[in-house]
């Protein structure tokens, strides 16, 4: 199974694709699609969804995982997120590949089986898991992938016992 | 010029698109794209995407004019409702028409001449200014078409008054 995973954004969006089998997960592919902060924001959302769209074509995953966003203190680059989260999802259902959205705290729970850890010790976890000598970069690609882990593991783990609540559909 | 006004939203996006010309308006169409509640996220995005890509091939409008949102209590109706303003931008520009946002209390104050406005004023201002026998319904196609009365006289007081600073492109 390819899993796409995706960490939202405006300025940067991060992606990690990679091949499930069985209980190991390997890399395919990660990085980061950027956008420019001088253009307008309708510019920046459409080269996003056209991105994200040539990815789903090249890669054809079989399914893609996107994180959750909360709000903390800055309401407008929130906003400018949710906006970027759009298209993104828009890209997915376009292309009729079932999209997952996994929260901050499911990510770091299913990848590292604790919810509190450091966001140093996600990334350790998915160079290990992935079996590679150092940690993918930039840390939005790593991001991706740890959210595309987390999806290859509780659709395992869903499949394995049954009634799980690990994973949600859109 | 045709402009298509928008008012925001994920389960109900109001339009409204009139005619302006000179200092007068006239109404040309006004509605609401309704998608249903139980329906995941992606497919009510793709509906909207899909809506007002239709809506502005069908009347082709010189400019849309969108109201930009803010967050009070409910972050995840925000969160929701920014994700749908994403994709309505995205439309506009996969066609290429020119964006403008609008703050509420700009429409308020371009609308009716007075920022603190009821609402109630401010869809009467909009009955008035197009010459109709009752406000438009729902509430949310009046609201969509205050926005378009607002950039219409945003951009005629910009073409008299140089260097005015009522409009920003999005």
């Amino acid at each position: 199974m390819i899993i796409l995973g995706i960490d939202p954004g405006i300025a940067t969006v991060g992606f990690g694709i990679i091949k499930a089998q069985g209980s190991g997960q390997s890399l395919v592919r990660c990085g980061v699609i950027r956008t420019e902060a001088g253009q307008r924001l309708s510019l920046r959302l459409k080269q996003i969804h056209s991105d994200v769209t040539e990815l789903i074509e090249a890669f054809r995953p079989d399914a893609i995982a996107v994180e959750e966003i909360f709000f903390n203190t800055n309401q407008t680059t929130g906003i400018s997120v949710a906006q970027g989260r759009g298209v993104i999802l828009l890209a997915g259902e376009q292309k009729g590949v079932p999209l997952f959205e996994y929260t901050p705290l499911q990510v770091k729970q299913t990848v590292t089986g604790y919810g509190r850890a450091e966001k140093r010790q996600v990334m350790e976890m998915v160079r290990r898991l992935l079996g590679l000598n150092v940690i993918p970069q930039p840390d939005d690609a790593a991001d991706a992938l740890a959210v595309a882990i987390c999806h290859a593991r509780a659709a395992t783990s869903l499949l394995s016992q049954l009634g799980g609540n690990v994973c949600s559909t859109i």
